[in-house]
């Protein structure tokens, strides 16, 4: 694989257990060039996801840089996931405090900064509440025709922390409004499609077998992850949903898509948070969404199996 | 079967293929026992739904009670669905003109007589918008604790209508907020449900071969709906979606439920009228709602079949 | 004065303080003929502000029938005004039980039945939430065209229940909706109009000089509303809202008025209930309000008195 | 007046014929000190109310750094006032290009800069919608500690965009919500102020006799305002809203005020953009705005009308 055919993307995240696999997968993946890693509040308060980001970057053996981001959602007050990831936005595997600091740039200025240098050559893959790029869309409107591609993880017909809304949706819906409404292009990971992605008894087993911190590390996680995933929602296996994004961009045939019209609602009173996916065509409005539907699953985790086998450490 | 244990039932619907289907079913079934019809704005206008109930009654020679209900929506403009159910509401099928008419008393003040008179043995089964039971419930508040049981049909975890709503609800969700929020005892059968509900080709095979008006007029009007749905949604079969209710009554075996907590989103940009249905249990509230996830195919359509059978014209 | 020319009203309220004024004037002035009154929740539950409504009519002399009407608002849970009509209602004179009851006929079906059979030469009075008037005009929507005026107490360019809504609209603002988007000729005193409607020390001690039973009594009431007015509000003086729309009807020059458009926030997060008053014109819709803006104070007070003289007991 | 008790502000405008006036104002008035001059689309779009911004500084003769801010508002699409401006923002006056450019700065990261290393002693005076203040607050938090005062022009009790919004806060009410609930002490100016702050025939003539260029532009400006507040709103003299801002900051004696909750409506269908003044304390929630209800006319213009003359040019 030679250099010229990466594919750049700047992971914005906030780590959270399924965020850690997704950064180990784009560090470990010979077809990803990681330019930044940006953090926002999400899981848990952005200094925590900051830091967290930090130490599975050591953990990869990757010296990419960290952006720290937004501490608030644009508009609403910030709201996190303890039930889900602990206290610390990554709890189960007990790691030493990292070295490294995060970049003293702010995410939103990195992520400007770094798509109008650039040659329309870099796309954005958001897995966490979308207030760094909606407030990156607002404050340099130039960077729209500048983004290659959005691939986020949020959303679906249905939802995981209201009866209708996904977690990152949810936390910053008007983020997430400003994000569908921009024009760029958009391949949105929702619940539909990761709940395809599990972590199921097999894949822990093969990733048990991996002889190097990256392994241990993921199987630590995905041991923490499986029990609130049991004890909250009732789940068998635990879904990765973030790591979706990552695999997406290293090959789009790992799911299968179809374009829609995504509105987001931000006024209903039991809905805020919603992703409205058009899928019968109802709205007959023109589709702005490539929107996740199917998952190989076999594809999927052999591509983080063999990024996790990749890292050195 | 006794007399003494049929189910009683007051059926409102707005008729409509699927509605005119379910009649046929509640007045061919022994078990239940039909006191009255009642019509609404929904599919059509209310003497549309009008005529076409009455015009339904006469091929299954029924002379049960029809009375004429809302026909506008508590708040919202009226909104109807020729796309699916053409002009006449029951476009296909060529039908006289009705020899009786809808009786002189509005369909809102004999739901509430019939309810107070009763011993707590009455069901609402509502297959169009919820108009005419909301407004009993306002006229009337004492009808509340009379009710047996309300089996709907409306709503889902997806929409029909728009991206999130389905039509019975989205044409009035503040009559269904009214219903939902009422603390009666309701069994919801929506589009989760009712889409399993299919006139398969088999399904209209076995309708074919039945030797009376009924069957004959039941095929022509599968055969207008089959079309619609396949034009405006893309289905091979068409989902006779207010049986179900009727259905339930008779033999509720017939659909496995669940206890959830139903809202009704009255105030959204993207989701007014969605049913906000709580599977994995976010909102810890109290159930409200016995919500129908799956349907005995076979079970279901032998229903059906045999009650046409039983209807002599 | 001739009985030809009498206008003919039905008063439709929820006695309180001012309300009781309201059926006063519209006893005791010769100009009126009031048809009916229909009663409904608002200031306290509807069986309480039947019974005030029975009492006031027995002190009045008047044995226009009273009809109840519904007890709970259109679509929102029900509230009441007892922090400033107290517990009753209309707490502060204490009144023997009424000696009559309410007529058997549920006061949406009233107002439906003598609006059919009039000559369109029938004006309703609602000083209450429009819950009742809302409901006849979805039972039975040939009503519109046979109205001749709504002549209602509610709303204004402020609030007095929140920042943005008055008692009467915020109660039931979907009842308000459906009510302003009827077509209906509205004339609406608003709080703009009804706060210039005080009665003062002079008023007071006119009242105080009436040797009738129904002096005594709206002294009683002033003396009970001008404490509340003051605790709750900080008001010198207590204003006869509902009396506003009844000296209307008697002489429309008590007040001048503006035609503005009219709308009702029922989506609002801190602004359910607010009328919104197109004062200066910026949404360029067509008015569908006449709306008062100032009162002939004198002219006001001397109708009320007179009226209140007229009555005999 | 020594140097030590000048007052710093940060002037956010949006020019516009009265935050010209703003300008010359915090210009000419020596206990202001104008630590920087910030931009955001609103009357105009950003280049122009940018480029209006510079003209209004040339013939103040100063050369306080401008700093472009937002194109858009945090979340709607942007709506500009070319009705009340004309097409520039500015119409009206003829004036050459400006010499300068604005400072290679954002606004939003000037603002974030000189909150942070200041000792607590700078006063934001957005006279525009609060796109840039939001976005700061967002971006930095810790700015909220660090702002002195925000003296805002924005909202009433009252709407001049729609019947119950002013333009500043309607056309950003997400950002509004963001800077009202803030927590940092508020003082608001609006339109129940700024209505007062009229140019009457008799002001207008004494700008008309300053000999220097500001005296001729701010005639004309007026000329210009005086035409379109007459066209679309009726008025016989035009407000300078924003002028108000920057006169509290200077003699707080020139407005006076009252401790109130305001609360900014984004969800509603009539309201959106309002702001909730509880002026009757019926939210019993702690204040959070020190609302200005009186102007000294007076003494207001005789500070406009010595500032314009303290300008040399």
């Amino acid at each position: 694989m030679q250099n010229n055919i990466k594919r750049k993307i700047i992971l914005d995240c906030d780590p959270g257990h399924d965020d850690a696999i997704a950064i180990l997968l784009a560090a470990g993946n010979p077809n990803i060039e990681l330019v930044g890693i940006t953090t926002v509040a999400g899981n848990a308060e952005v200094d925590k996801t900051t830091k967290n980001a930090l130490k599975v970057c050591e953990i990869a053996g990757t010296d990419v840089p960290v952006y720290k981001g937004c501490a608030h959602p644009l508009i609403r007050r910030r709201e996190t996931a303890p039930s889900i990831h602990g206290d610390s936005g990554m709890d189960g595997p007990v790691l030493p405090e990292p070295e490294r600091t995060s970049t003293d740039v702010h995410a939103v200025d990195f992520i400007i900064q770094k798509l109008m240098e650039s040659d329309r050559d870099v796309s954005l893959v958001p897995v966490a509440p979308l207030t760094n790029i909606a407030m990156a869309m607002r404050k340099e409107p130039a960077i729209l025709s500048k983004i290659q591609e959005i691939v986020l993880m949020g959303g679906g017909t249905f939802g995981n922390w209201t009866p209708a809304a996904e977690f990152n949706i949810f936390v910053d819906a008007e983020a997430a409004k400003v994000v569908f409404e921009s024009g760029v292009p958009i391949t949105m990971m929702g619940l539909d499609l990761t709940h395809q992605a599990l972590a199921t008894a097999e894949v822990c087993r093969r990733i048990a077998q991996i002889d190097n911190h990256a392994g241990m590390f993921v199987s630590e996680l995905l041991e923490f992850f499986r029990q609130t995933y049991h004890d909250v929602f009732g789940f068998e296996h635990p879904p990765v949903h973030d790591v979706c994004g990552v695999a997406y961009c290293i090959d789009p045939s790992v799911v299968k898509t179809k374009k829609v019209r995504v509105d987001i609602e931000t006024k209903g009173e039991f809905t805020y948070g919603m992703t409205a996916v058009d899928l019968l065509g109802t709205t007959c409005r023109e589709p702005n969404v490539n929107f996740a539907v199917e998952l190989d699953h076999t594809k999927f985790w052999n591509l983080v199996i063999q990024a996790l086998k990749n890292l050195s450490k």
